[in-house]
């Protein structure tokens, strides 16, 4: 066969598997994105637009591998967190990491209509082509991966503040950009928080949660109540209205704090989950593997109420919905 | 300053680089295409349009990573070949890797109402979102790198060979696709061969060449004569009409045979370059960066020729030109 | 300088880094050691001269590499834990492991002579060189460490029950070792323990504990009381003669079972550390190198006490002494 | 099977494998072996018995080790260079890097007695633990493994030169240590051999080759004449007298110029077997482990001669050889 005379080349390829039992990050980071932004007019120091398409795009790179437990964006970058036992492609950090970076570049692409849009709803032209570098990192322990995400919005942090000074200057005090910079040599924190409260009236903590704190994208069970009509069993066909509540497990957009405890706490059940492992990677593998099922093939699970009976009690799901809002809400 | 304490996370990362010296193939591959294509209703056995498409993409990233020297596409996946003495990225293969899986993708989105129209030339809507994995293969010789796309290519012939047949089977024969699989169970390629000619008077070997080999992108300088108008020196003002031909180095889409001699002949220059590499890696460098920059910034030389002076002889590029369309043109 | 030109040959080292914060196991394993005991009449089914050479050569790297914090044995391969914070050559995993299994390779041959002696205490000629290949695993938390090192004390338990059995039937039983081998087909520990009492009164857990559970080398303190002469302060110049007690660490070996509580209990400060971690690299840093430091330098910490004192009560590490033979004297 | 709940922690054991078709090169190098040639009296600046002792080991490892094509030495480092086509352990970098390490340092202790010998014949005491550490680099093409080793040798005449001198300074010049240190502080390769010419009367070209141009180890087929006796055939069972000679694979101790075209001329048939590999890995394979089987089994290949046949002309073997003694001979 023709064929086998040329594929020991096969042998080239590395099939590295990442370490089990650690949190795989996988980083994407806009290339050449100031001259992206410069060339498509974002609005400084922030677009809201840009961001929710990134956001977007984050989104649907969760329901498209529901093992990512959580994400974390700011500007130009995403980090996607994904669960310490993901069995996704054999732990192969290439493929994992090749397939969240073209699906998300195709997604950013998809949805840039939808979300760039002029003041008269006309979609932007997209004159250039947007696309991203990836990187995947391993986290042995929560601490560790807690650090990383407190690393990224601490930088969100200290970006935001300096550009939103460093725009304010130049926007509305009529400094020149080399002027702002200048003026922004050597200022710390407080002296930014100042500059822009006496000089423009402007409170930085008032400004946009997701301007200061970057997004946060998490799981979350919603339940949806839905009227069926159908026979209750194979012995009584007679057909009956049924009202079915489904959990449905639903990724949320959040801009909250976290370095705080409250994020982390309201997901333990995500992230402490180390005990399944100990009992070795075939409980780990079905517990991930469940997920991703669940997640895929219906994003639900089915709770059959009967009809006169009222809507349930504040359910566990949406009580920690409450909890995170109050956690998250500043 | 509060950076600090979170920012050893970034001991974490790798910043592996790949072996220097070595061919760098990233090959990306659609995930999940028997479906998208399915669902966009892609013509059996082949699809021009989506196989133009593809090759446009892959045609942008070789304009944005000059670096590339070659590229070799089939089905719905590509190789791109990189100059051994490539320093892109310092040579870390995640970064290469990511950023062509990316550009890729958004290049596939964006050109897709240009490529994928129907019989009124109407874009087809896009409903799922298309996307590829990648990896990165190194070969140390060029013997293996041709192996490598040898390899590729023949898996183009036998895949194309077999599809041709079944869905002949099917679509002229009138066979179900379950019959016609079991119709070519145990076949070899002249029985397919045979099968095409004898009942339903095709002859293979006259099928589009693109279908059966694939398709192989490389450079070429192409001459471009422009006419300028400006002072010939700063010591004579007076302004002159100049006829000035630059040699663009362009990317070319062939469907040449890889097993044979001639691609690599009409190529020697660009994969028998190990000898530039001897003096070290900073010429080598230097080498490769003058490939990109030259791609990047200009792409083209300027030799300025006399009005008077007829078009210049046949140019070493356009003898080589002429040279690759009677070796690929079968 | 000549040197120049060659040196960009280094560009193709790997300086690649172990994940940071996980533990270090670095096993070597005798190669073509069922050869090499034969060679040199190791009594079977266990040649306690044998072990306890491996277990000095264990001992010798432990004192020669500090940050290990434990190690484990078993016929003719040896783990050893490093702390999961050593910054020992930068983390390089290929320059730990190497400069373990060479250590131990050297002190293997080194110490032959004083344990592979005969009866009449004549070294046995060496006449094969003993050698070992090694690998580095690494373990992101305790429990996933503790499974690796009792999967290994499993492997010691189910390999000595066997050849034990198995010499017992060709020493004690006559049979040849093909018939001893048949006999042992099928067969589960309690047959074999079975096997042992009621054909040869060998009560299988008599056995000694060294044979049964392999060997466990961790770090003690042991107080070490020294008489000095010397003036007591620069005040007072008049010598004096002082008892000095030194707390020096000592590496024990131990033959305890790794699958009960007590080991990990008994070391609690060294296995659960992560928190020191948290504060970053540079505080875990010093940490392990502190280690280091004290092993290397002068493995104790001084602490002066009266001459007129008695011995000092049960110290801390007495005690934890105690617990450990207790715990371990099944 | 109580093995089975630990034995998942083998799933975190990396089995990568070296790239194939490229040269592995394993270098080990002495851990402090500034120390430990002082604490064991090594002469200055060479200890010709001590060079001896790596040597030996080094032709050890080779003998054990035969897809070793050829090995380097200068001071206490070592570096061995495997057959690019080589399988040894399926090419496990980590396996191939510990054994060489632990073969070694075995074989350097138990051959210490020998070669550290005083003037009375007697051995030095070994005192401390002599160890090594090792790490794997590939090359991909043999121009980079030539100006690999032409780097290590290139290294070898500078460090040597520049001892020599700074010896000749303390030793016959009676400089302090620190003077000598100044005295050579900004001197080039011409000033230290005028130093040592015209102060010292000593021509640096007539030190010996050991010294200035490190050990260079290779394979070469030298012909064994033996006496056997015994059938010619089944046929004929009368016992004959034949002389036969073999061609026994035996390592050379060298010290050629690497940086000269002559070594690689005269090993042209080790050194350029790339196209050998062309058809695949199971002949390269096949090859490489022919020669593993052949050096391990019987090193030598059997030529029956008459008896009466004088000595067989100068092979092409024993005329290499003198080649190779006139190429290195300066």
């Amino acid at each position: 066969m023709a064929n086998s005379r040329f594929q020991y080349v096969r042998g080239f390829e590395s099939e590295a598997r990442l370490l089990p039992n650690t949190w795989i990050v996988v980083r994407i980071d806009g290339r050449g994105f100031h001259k992206f932004s410069a060339k498509h007019g974002f609005k400084k120091p922030n677009d809201a637009r840009a961001i929710n398409l990134m956001n977007a795009a984050a989104v649907a790179c969760m329901n498209e591998f529901p093992d990512i437990v959580m994400a974390y964006g700011e500007s130009d970058e995403y980090s996607f967190v994904f669960d310490k036992r993901t069995q996704l492609f054999s732990r192969r950090g290439d493929k994992i990491m090749s397939s969240i970076v073209s699906f998300f570049s195709s997604t950013y692409v998809m949805q840039w209509p939808q979300h760039m849009v002029d003041a008269e709803g006309q979609p932007e032209p997209l004159v250039a082509t947007p696309h991203f570098d990836g990187r995947c990192v391993l986290y042995p322990t929560l601490e560790n991966l807690r650090d990383y995400v407190a690393w990224r919005q601490v930088d969100c942090h200290i970006n935001n503040l300096y550009n939103t000074t460093f725009w304010t200057l130049v926007l509305k005090g009529g400094l020149t950009e080399y002027e702002a910079e200048q003026r922004l040599v050597g200022t710390f924190s407080k002296d930014k928080n100042e500059l822009l409260f006496s000089e423009f009236g402007i409170n930085y903590n008032e400004e946009p949660l997701m301007f200061r704190k970057g997004s946060v994208l998490h799981w979350r069970r919603i339940p949806v109540t839905v009227t069926k009509e159908g026979p209750t069993s194979k012995a009584d066909p007679t057909p009956v209205v049924r009202t079915v509540t489904r959990q449905k497990l639903t990724v949320i957009v959040d801009h909250c704090d976290l370095l705080q405890e409250e994020f982390w706490t309201e997901h333990a059940d995500v992230f402490t989950s180390s005990s399944v492992y100990a009992n070795g990677p075939r409980e780990a593998k079905g517990a991930a593997k469940g997920r991703g099922r669940k997640a895929k093939h219906s994003s639900e699970t089915t709770t059959i109420v009967e009809p006169k009976e009222a809507a349930p009690a504040a359910s566990e799901a949406s009580q920690r919905k409450r909890t995170a809002e109050q956690a998250c809400g500043e």
